[in-house]
């Protein structure tokens, strides 16, 4: 039963540390989410319960990983950023991404119930989850342009297609039929000639996707959206430890958010 | 908004493909596990409840997962091995890894009602994993066996520990103190001498972990915990789809396991 | 001027090991040699003098490398397989590919001269390297098959293309077009029957390429090319330092081999 | 003999990509040089044959590597830098060490009788090779800072160490004893005091090392060693193929070296 003559065995695993110098992006997606939809009877094209959880499990994920600077979620899908330089888990690859995706999920499952609140699981749902690493502002900044702009893509397809088949009645096939090779434009026509929905009007939420980033003390959030600097430090006695996250709908690929905030690309710039 | 010009990142995911040829094992191990046994008030040294629902968890994943031979588990730990020439998400590292820490942490967290029906879930609990590779199956089994035996000698540890503090009225650090140096005979004569506890005589689910392994069609299990083949087909007509699973107690560091399942490292064997 | 503000960049110098209990191959690949052999006026299709060369060169990786338990090569290119269990360079990938590639171009420069007395370097030819590991004995003796093979499929095509062009006076698009589809068989008969030749007759060294391995102290070299047991210990006396290493040109897919040299795969049962 | 039925081995090399985005640095350490040294007579603390040789051996690899923009060289060392985007060899890892390491130790191989014409190489030299990622252009500064720093800091150790044993009749031993805990003012009062030395005035060969850099047409190498633009393209037609790298021994700490040559960093601000 001696324990020393196996200890060998550990010497098969090997170092996986992630390059010092990068961000690193842990991406995390739903499994088959496609049936899991299905079989927990999700609104189409977005169900706002679905989208309200899935930010709840980013921001569990941020209260727990506070070298987290931003997340970025849509659809079943949800991206975190870690601060170039940080030593989580001494930067190890498996460490990270299996830390991160084990407890977005049992967020996930834990706080269903107040999301769903008629609706139960079925089965338990999962997630995968990578890392890739950004080398550089720019590069990072394009990576969360390329995934809001697939939101964006989705989105309005998505958005014309279930009215296809929920507003005229069309087929799944004949649906995607009717938008094979339209652009853009093609279908924002659509939904304005047809269904009189100005696409531009839709909620940010479904167009946008969701930010999570950190609010910093002495900051509260103006109506736009944007954050001001408050005068008073009074206001910010009105947030609650999860309030200290904040969730946004705005547009990350213009230069105008990264101008607002610039603590998430450098830290130390932070007021 | 053009999705093109950002595609270019994805450059940036790189292939992390595992050795083919090889058993792939992935470790689950529970993160911060001490904080969350006694937040949820865990019976010590083994709480059943705890138990169960890990093994309840680890049913799942085998459930989904087919090419996991084996899954072997003890207090917050749980390693599955996936056959040597499977090619589950083209053995890509991080998938697999993912996939299951976090089908297992889903899993765990729906079915924790079922097994602490008067204790809820007071936070996410989460799980980290990662997956070492083993070239041949002498080194599978001595990797296994030294989870087994790190099974035997905390479990030890740990029963006569908690003891001390119950029975004896000892402080933690009086019961540390006085196991300091103490060889797995001392602590034996310990349980027998003064509690008059023979180890050997507590379950097997304490002292030997569990063993979870595919329940063949034509086996039945034997009361011994042992398999031996069925005569008659009928008998599997009583299982249930969760019961291909079963749930086994023994020593896998003899021979004698090994023995009667040939399947499990050679699937080509079964029977 | 002080190192030390600086020397935080060897933190991005990444672990790089190789997996323990796999067979560590070497193989080196001759950079742009149908060039080199141009300008070197190699004679075709099998140059004797660069053969030769590459086994020098190769002799002296291994007097160099004591865990390299066998060597093939064939064309421009060498596979150096290191014991399953060796701890050089302490498996570091790089170090293991660079310190080899290296020793071996240096050894191909230095001997040139030696094999081409009458033919200076034109300019410094260079070898690529790469690692891969064979987590078994039976897929290390397919890795060396399917090269021993491949030594087989292009000798042949090669020595019916050659004596198309230098026999026949085809250039080389025309002997191209005529071996278009063709099969062994039917190579077979070109040569015999137009050239009469038996290409089973040809050498050794081209056919089936070499082989280097280690001569074992009271082994003696017979005139079949196979080892026996020396009876006296006075036949090695004549060895010099460097015919420790001995080179072969027989068959390394047949079991024969193999059965004959058990100590190549299992170095404890060396005698 | 058919290849196909070997070729799954195929599948066990693994990719090894190096992240886009970040320099490539591949750097090659003479193996055991202290002994090579000493078995071909260099002089020390500097031998100007072989510092030489280490140069034209570069110099060789930034010919036949179009995409390395700096060579830094100091002692049995030489770091190559390939710009951020090189696609070289598709940025496979082991192509890259092992092509460099293999051309320069040809090249080292293939000119040493033009360096050491009375001294024959009694045995192959090697050298081995690795590839470290730098992120962005202020750590891959701070890396060539690291190097050359590391440069001065043993060329001013080993110029008094050798003064003291081939001047003052010192054993290495003693020597060595007598500079243990010197700190650099001391070891240039040293020289100063009992040698007449102003360290300063030593070879920039030896106090900075040997940085290698591609001559832009249009460019002339002032007698200061630094660059201005040339007014007549005359000039140039004096430069052989091998006069378009230059090799300079100047400081790459400070800035000043960097503004000059922006291109370096920056290859579309090249003139």
């Amino acid at each position: 039963m001696a324990k020393s003559k196996f200890e060998y065995v550990k010497s098969f695993e090997l170092e996986d540390k992630c390059l010092p110098g990068c961000w690193i992006v842990v991406r995390i997606d739903g499994k088959s989410f496609h049936r899991f939809s299905d079989v927990h009877h999700f609104v189409k094209p977005n169900d706002e319960r679905a989208l309200g959880l899935m930010c709840r499990a980013a921001q569990t994920v941020l209260e727990d990983f506070k070298d987290i600077v931003l997340a970025y979620g849509q659809s079943d899908e949800f991206s975190f950023v870690f601060k170039k330089d940080t030593s989580v888990y001494n930067r190890r690859n498996s460490k990270i991404v299996s830390n991160v995706v084990s407890l977005f999920t049992s967020a996930f499952v834990m706080f269903w119930p107040r999301f769903f609140s008629t609706q139960d699981l079925q089965y338990p749902p999962s997630f995968d989850s990578r890392i890739v690493l950004y080398p550089n502002d720019q590069i990072l900044r394009d990576y969360l342009s390329w995934r809001q702009a697939d939101c964006h893509i989705n989105n309005l397809y998505n958005t014309v297609f279930w009215k296809l088949v929920q507003g005229k009645g069309l087929t799944p096939a004949q649906a995607q039929q009717r938008l094979k090779g339209t652009l853009s434009s093609d279908k924002n026509e659509i939904l304005f000639s047809e269904f009189d929905i100005n696409y531009n009007n839709l909620s940010d939420l479904y167009r946008k996707g969701s930010v999570l980033i950190r609010n910093k003390v002495g900051l509260i959030l103006t109506s736009s959206g944007n954050q001001t600097r408050s005068k008073s430090a009074f206001s910010n006695n009105h947030h609650l430890q999860s309030s200290r996250i904040l969730t946004l709908h705005c547009d990350i690929i213009r230069e105008e958010f990264w101008r607002e905030h610039p603590e998430i690309l450098n830290p130390k710039k932070s007021s």
